[in-house]
C-alpha cells in the first residue's frame, strides 16, 4: 500500500472524476492530498467527508508523497515529474509529456500491465484514443497477430478539456437561435460541424494525435511492426470517443470469433445486434469504465481483416480509469512484494 | 433539346434543389412539369416568374413529356418509372430502386459520362455517400488504378430528409434544454450522439447504404474487383456528408501527385493546409455543388496507400446536382445527335 497519495491537477476534468474513483474504488491508502496550480490552491475539496484543501505544486510539495496520479497538460508534467521523482514519489502520469520516453513505461493494464513493474519511476497512460483502440485490439492481436490497423475517429470535445464540452453547448445554442458565436477552444465552429484535425501537424500530414495513435500504439504491444493510419476528427459530441476501425491480421479471425474474444476481455463489452439496431454509441457509454464494441464484421476488402466500432468514456477509460487502474496495479505488486 | 421536361418528387428536400439548379443553370426546355404525390397535387410552385400547378403523379401525367428528373422514395419510383416509359418518356432516377439493374446506367457525368449512353429510358444517379467518394477516386484510378477502398462516413441528417434536419434542431434544443425527445426519423437520440448505422442490415453485419458503396462503385467503374469496406455513421451535422478515405492504388500515387490530380478533377475542389487548419468542414461546404478534398496524405500503412478528407453537400452533389448534370449530358448528346 502507499500511504500518502496524490493527485496532480485534483481540480481538472480528469482531476475530478480520478477523485471519484479513488473514493468509489476504496483506493487503499492513508493521506490524500491535492495539488494543483497557484491558481487553485487554497480551495477546498470534499473527499469521503474529510474537507482537503488544495496546495500548490511545488518541489517540497512533493516531500512525503508515496504515489502520485498527475493529470495535467503537457507542459506542467515535464515540470513536476521530476520534483515528484526527487522526493522519491512514484508518478503515474496521464500527459503526453513522458509516453514516448524510452525509460517511461506506457500502461494499459488490460493489454500489457507487466511493463508496469520495468518503471523507474514514472508510468505513463496512453492518450484516450489509443487506451480504447489497444484495449479492443489486444484479444485479437493474441489471437491472430494483428499487422495493420486502419482507424477513423469520431472524437468528443471532452477531449479538449471542460473548455471544449461548455463550447460545444455554447456554440450549439447560438446556432440554434441563428446567432454568432467565437470559438475559443476550437479552431473553428464546432456545432453541427466536424473539425478532421486535432492537435498540430506532426508528420508526413498527420496531426500530434494521429501519431500518438502510431507511436502508443506499437510501444504498448512492444511491437514497432504494427502499422497504423489514423484519421482523427472532432465531432460535436459531449463525451465518449468513438472510432471505426479496421485491423488485418496474420491469422484469420472470424467475426464470430472476434465476438467471442471481444466478449471474454475484461474491460470489453460487447453490444451487437445490427438487426434490432443495437450497438454502442457515445450518448450511452457516458460514465462507464468499459469499452464497448460494436458492428463486427468480416472486412469486404481483405482476406484476414475485421472491421468494428468501439467506444469508451474518454475521461474514465481513456484517461482517469486507466490511471487509476495502474495506481491499483501498483498497489497490489507492492503488496505481493 | 427536350422540349417539355419534369421534376418527378418536386416538393421534397432534393426536389427543391432540382427546381433551383434548372433554373441557374438554364436548362434548356419549352415547358416544365412538377409532380408528385396526391397529397402535393393542386399546390403551387413560382419558377422563372411563372406559377405551376402541382400534378398528381399518374401514368397519364407522363404523357407528352420528353424528360423526367425523380426524387422519390424507392417505392415511389418502382412505380412511376414503367409509367414513364411506357409514355416515351426518358427518366433519371434518384432513388435507390434502378441503380442496380443491369439495364439502367448509373451515372456520374465526371466518372462515367459514356455509359449515360447506353440507356434503355432509364438513367439512375447513385446513392449520395457513393457519388462524392467515387468523384474523389475517379483522377486516382486513371492515375493508379484503385485496388481497395477503406471508407468511414460521417453523414449529415439531411440524407434522411427534411424530417432528419429537423429532428436534429428539435433534438439539440431538447438536449441543451435538459428535457426529454423522442425520436422518429433515427431510430436513436441524434443530438450529441453517433448512431453507426445507416439502413437496414442487408449483408454479413454490413447496412444497405455500407452495400451501396460497395456495389454502386464497382457498378460506376465497370470494375468489380475494386474492393470497398464501408462504415456508414450518421453524425449530428445538418447537411454536407464528410468520408475519411483510404485507397491502395496498384501504381503508387505520392501525396504531392494525388492533390495535382485532384486539382485537375472538375467538380473536385483541394482545400488543404493543415499547418494553417485549412481542410473543408461540412459546414463551409453547405451549398456547394463541388466535391472537396483535403488531409491528403500516404498511408503508413502500406506502401500504395493514399488517405484523405472528403465533403460533398449531398443534397447537391450528392443528389440533385448530379440528377441535372446527368440531364445536361443527355440534353448535349441529344444536341449532337
Amino acid at each position: 500500500m502507499f500511504e500518502t497519495i496524490a493527485i496532480v491537477g485534483a481540480t481538472g476534468a480528469v482531476g475530478r472524476i480520478i477523485r471519484q474513483l479513488l473514493a468509489e474504488r476504496n483506493f487503499p491508502h492513508k493521506r490524500i492530498r491535492f495539488l494543483a496550480s497557484a491558481r487553485s490552491a487554497g480551495t477546498t475539496i470534499d473527499f469521503q467527508g474529510t474537507t482537503i484543501e488544495v496546495e500548490e505544486m511545488t518541489p517540497a510539495a512533493f516531500e512525503g508523497i508515496d504515489l502520485a496520479i498527475g493529470s495535467t497538460p503537457d507542459p506542467i508534467a515535464k515540470e513536476f515529474v521530476p520534483w515528484a521523482k526527487a522526493a522519491g514519489c512514484l508518478v503515474v502520469d496521464e500527459s503526453g509529456y513522458w509516453r514516448m520516453d524510452a525509460e517511461v513505461p506506457l500502461v494499459v493494464p488490460e493489454v500489457n500491465p507487466e511493463a508496469a513493474f520495468t518503471h523507474k519511476g514514472v508510468i505513463a497512460s496512453p492518450n484516450c484514443s489509443t487506451t480504447q483502440m489497444v484495449l479492443a485490439m489486444k484479444p485479437l492481436h493474441d489471437a491472430g497477430r494483428i499487422k495493420r490497423v486502419v482507424v477513423s475517429t469520431y472524437q468528443a470535445t471532452s477531449g479538449a478539456g471542460v473548455g471544449g464540452q461548455a463550447e460545444l453547448i455554447d456554440a450549439s445554442r447560438a446556432a440554434l437561435a441563428g446567432s454568432d458565436h467565437t470559438p475559443t477552444t476550437f479552431a473553428h465552429p464546432i456545432a453541427f460541424n466536424l473539425i478532421p484535425q486535432i492537435g498540430s501537424l506532426k508528420h508526413a500530414g498527420y496531426t500530434s494525435e494521429e501519431m500518438k495513435m502510431v507511436f502508443e500504439t506499437q510501444k504498448i504491444f512492444a511491437d514497432p511492426t504494427i502499422k497504423v493510419c489514423p484519421t482523427c476528427v472532432r465531432a460535436p459530441v459531449s463525451n465518449c470517443h468513438s472510432e471505426s476501425i479496421l485491423v488485418e491480421t496474420e491469422k484469420k479471425i472470424t467475426a464470430e470469433q472476434a465476438r467471442a474474444l471481444f466478449a471474454a476481455t475484461p474491460g470489453l463489452r460487447v453490444v451487437d445486434d445490427l438487426a434490432n439496431g443495437v450497438y454502442p454509441m457515445p450518448r450511452d457509454c457516458d460514465g462507464s469504465d468499459d469499452t464497448f464494441i460494436g458492428r463486427i464484421r468480416e472486412d469486404l476488402s481483405s482476406d484476414n481483416g475485421l472491421a468494428f466500432w468501439c467506444v469508451s468514456d474518454n475521461l474514465r477509460k481513456g484517461a482517469a480509469t486507466n490511471a487509476v487502474q495502474i495506481a491499483e496495479l501498483l498497489t497490489k505488486h507492492s503488496a505481493a512484494v
